[in-house]
């Protein structure tokens, strides 16, 4: 997927090794800079032709410059130490586990720029970062890391649908300076991440898959099965048993439709679960200064991606809902049972209270998940970064609580007045919804507690930094009397 | 919600205070930054153990330093002189009523960075900004603003939902630079917003709770009530009257599927009124360069705000059109009508031109609602910085109307033929759309006599600097020679 | 729209051209920075004013100094030498046209820098940038290229919805520095583009409207244009020929509801068409460097653009799908067939084979709408920035292949019994739905021979850079010793 036409580069190129005249191949007005590669592999090469584009000039380091084939044209092929003497940056586009030779070259490259763009093929592999390896290995050399989120593809390919975001690190900020500069002349956004201390977490970011969205997923999906199964039991086989009746294809819209909206519901009330236990912890401990057990602070910053596929399930539970009425077993029941009316030439009377809960819980869902899309967009990274902190928290806590007390009201009014009848059971099995409220209660009741104003204001005490029976509680008030 | 256990600091580190053995105790192969912290409160604390998280040497400056208790383990904590003495960057952790002490300290601060971190309970609560202010009691020292958008809470809990954004300012760039490289290595995201001037608006910004929402909000919140009470006059109050009917249930979805489209095309319009009102004014005015009353600005400014809002109320008319027909009351009034058609054995003859008003009036408002959907799109913040001013206008204007014209049709083609009879009318009340249609149409009429060719061409050459009835009209175009 | 008041600015302001006072009259505690402006132009005049604002200073130079008026209260009006004298940041508000008389300022410019500012009539207008074009003509200058994405309008409004982005570019690193602060002191966001070659990107950027999304916008058209006269002919005027129907009012909702969901189809499988195209070609080739023809080129560059597309018309499907159950129409047919069920006192039988066939692409459809919508909102700048080269493979890859099967499994099942059958023909005619399936169904077919484990294998050691037969294949092999 290469534009460059490297195939067709003339083995000329390669004979000229060596030569100084490189420069002058190329007519540009402004003095090129050269930039130098270690390493011919697929991604060095990548790299080369690319700067050779954006008018670089490269020239390659190899352990065997004759021997080395197929480089963009234009671009010079050199041995390691020859090359390192043609420019001040020197990319280092070679696996870490071939670091050790550098320690050959480490006069060559006496304050020089080395940019490590190295990748591993799992995380935390090694102890310290490949960036933070090769500064010990060069200690005179100024290392950048760069360029390591950026795949061969993307280089060559110019595509602007992937991220161009190139993470840059380093300990010498002219070093960094230079990097950025000459990622921004490949049409690439540098970010600059602060020191080399933050190599580690740069090299690990290629390499993850959605870390934050595993729990909720697999959460998710267990969820699923076994609110699944459940309906299967209730709906499918239990009237297959006692009736002999075929709903099986009950499974493709109603039984999603039920296992849907239980997980969401569940899941929201999970994104708000965590904060309340916190809260007790809080007041159990009389501290905000003691740990939270781990299993707590991952749940806790996992809430957003929770929040997200309970908004997932909403609103597949929103489409599954709205087709109702072209289903066409729904029609062929309306059709049958108005048949039956017409020829038993009664009229349905109008139950005025059935009306007001079916258009109380419609009311409530469609603004329940109104208010759950709202609180999805501004979690988009780009409208977050545009509200302040006291703006995040309104709407994540307070329309958050009031998108869970519609929801839940939803359920509680879908449920009606068949709601904990005896009728509703079958093989004691109590409807699926039922059991999707037990979360949703427990929170909404907890949270109320927690709100009352007594135990508001000890709670916000803690939060501000007061703790109860603390040895240290009277001089730690005293060293607030500045802050 | 502390990771640091700092209830189980051990008092022998409060001991230490005094010793300059603090780089010691932390092996790393980095030579450590030593932070100064002036301040032992809450945030201070917070910072202080962050920082110390993340590779930092921390020293605390505090009043009574022997007093002082529960810091973050591996801190120091001196007196506020000697602790200056330790570092380069001195944190100001204390609120700007308390600066005062500092004018004391003014030799040992010459020549180092002073942060201030502060936060005002008010918006504009001192004449000058707490940054410039303790720049002109402390001369000497290179003062930054920064960090007063994180919350401690954020700090602490590394929350990545919450935004990251520090907004960074300065007079001396390196000072700013070396803040900024903190803010970095503590996993934040510094933002460079020019000189310390900018420091007001940064101190401003995190007290501020959606302040270009709140006219939108309470307009549309206004509008919203009285249409309630206007359609349950006409809807519940009027049957209840005439025919004694029970029509309270139409107050769950039917009237608010009344008012959320009147609101929705009523915000739409005003979104685009004031353009119109700008556009007649610079023409009454014979200028462009002529200050609008301050209303008209205002609103001119929150017309992306008011434009939203109205989205918001369109889809939950979308919504709640959508569920419709599986709601308990419109299922039971078909299947009675169509059951009086079965007993009375008589066949509902199909009307060609009542099919193409519904279809039209449906197809209308679909694409209407389509439009308005790409125009919120747009206005996300990521979306409208990938498109130029060209394409912005485009989108905002051309799209815009067509949006404009569509909702409008489908309200007039939702009226169709009973648009405007007479028995429309209860108690001499027209339906709700009538009214809402007054402010779109007049939009649409006023903007199609603005789009005139004659007209239009003034407009134009007003909007690119020219001038009617100025006598600097002539020397004015004078000086457009060259641009 | 210019908030300045510029037409009350007093004549006595003009006068005083010449004097040095002008630091004098604002009364602020920072030392304030002059910036000059070259021209008197209506953009001239609009940063003037909005400098003048953010606490500059600000000298106009212009070729009559005594005869340009209106400028903005506070600024001074000098010659060009005069002008370009009083500051070391000179902006160049002139057009490109007119730039031959800066050679004659030579070395009063020497050494300032030159903020070129200025935009073209056309893309690509001049063979080099008006920034380069001014770099040549006053070599000694520093040439920084900014605010030419900023209108005067946005200047002037203070408008916050539209993009605030400034494109600096420039080849001295501290002069774009300088420019980047005055553009974050004017609340604007600069961005650093790298080096003057930037700029012809930067002049070209505000005249683009939506490059990339021409293709998928006309492709889409015609697409639509097609299928309605083929869905008129089949729909509209085959019953009128042959049964003498009126079904003309079909085309504002049935017809649009076949053309959208087949286009949306169509313009999806067209998004994973030349990737496929790409694969068979490298394999063909047994090689990856070897450039794509042009048109396939092009083609993957605006996939998204094509899926995005799809996306908004599978948008207009589920709502004009969702509605089916509110029109006239359809109320009618379903009253009247119950309405002779009644009459005829027969109740219908239930076919569960129909039950399952409708769920069955109902639930197929929602499902794969819903991972549309997941690919759509992953596409969105913000949040493909969020995510790395790994995960961003995963979604638009594994779930974009998965969203195209899904939606050809709704469309084949929607065919159900009746697909292919001979009824179904008018005219020779096959439904719109059997043609739309004819590229989807290629693509998957392909795809899944492509990813049988033989082929599979070979195709991804080409993309890691292996070539079959090239005579340097083994060299090659050799090179990539250490990548």
């Amino acid at each position: 997927m290469d534009p460059s036409g490297l195939g067709s580069a003339s083995p000329a190129v390669m004979e000229k090794s060596g030569t100084d005249a490189f420069p002058l191949t190329m007519n540009s007005s402004v003095k090129q800079e050269t930039i130098c590669i270690f390493g011919t592999g697929d991604y060095g090469r990548s790299l080369g032709f690319k700067m050779l584009q954006c008018g670089f000039s490269v020239v390659f380091g190899s352990r065997n410059p004759r021997m080395t084939s197929i480089l963009p044209s234009g671009a010079d092929v050199l041995s390691y130490s020859e090359a390192a003497q043609k420019s001040d940056i020197i990319i280092i586009a070679i696996h870490r586990e071939h670091y050790d030779f550098l320690t050959e070259l480490i006069e060559v490259l006496n304050g020089k720029i080395l940019v490590d763009i190295s990748n591993n093929l799992k995380i935390n592999q090694y102890p310290e970062s490949n960036a933070e390896h090769l500064a010990q290995l060069v200690p005179g050399a100024h290392v950048v890391k760069a360029f390591n989120t950026i795949s061969a593809w993307a280089l060559q390919s110019g595509a602007l649908d992937a991220s161009r975001q190139v993470f840059v690190c380093g300990n010498d900020s002219k070093a960094k300076q230079r990097v950025m500069d000459i990622a921004r002349t490949l049409g690439l956004t540098p970010l600059d991440q602060g020191s080399l201390m933050a190599a580690k977490e740069i090299e690990n970011y290629p390499l993850q898959l959605f870390p934050m969205w595993r729990f909720p997923f697999y959460l998710s999906a267990a969820l699923c099965v076994f609110f699944f199964f459940y309906c299967v039991i209730r709906d499918v086989i239990y009237p297959y048993v006692n009736e002999k009746k075929d709903n099986t294809f009950l499974m493709a819209v109603s039984i999603p439709n039920r296992i849907f909206p239980v997980t969401a519901l569940i899941l929201l009330a999970l994104v708000y679960l965590p904060g309340v236990i916190a809260a007790i912890l809080q007041l159990y401990r009389g501290t905000k200064y003691h740990r939270f057990p781990d299993w707590l602070d991952h749940w806790m910053l996992c809430r957003k991606q929770l929040g997200l596929v309970a908004l997932g399930f909403a609103f597949l539970h929103v489409l599954y809902t709205l087709v109702i009425p072209i289903r066409y077993y729904v029609r062929w029941r309306i059709r049958n049972s108005t048949v039956k009316l017409a020829i038993s030439k009664k009229e349905d009377p109008f139950i005025t209270s059935s009306a007001w809960l079916n258009d109380s819980y419609i009311a409530l869902g469609i603004l329940g998940f109104f208010l759950f899309v709202l609180l999805g967009i501004t979690s988009l990274p780009s409208v977050s970064n545009k509200v302040n902190w006291r703006e995040f928290r309104f709407v994540q806590s307070k329309l958050g609580y009031l998108t869970l007390i519609l929801c839940t009201a939803h359920t509680l009014v879908y449920g009606g007045k068949k709601f904990l009848s005896p009728s509703a059971l079958k093989w004691y099995l109590p409807s699926a919804y039922i059991l999707a409220l037990i979360i949703p209660c427990t929170v909404l009741v907890i949270k109320f507690i927690l709100i009352m104003p007594c135990i508001d204001r000890t709670l916000t005490r803690i939060r501000q930094g007061w703790e109860r029976s603390s040895k240290y509680s009277k001089s730690a008030l005293n060293g607030k009397t500045y802050m």
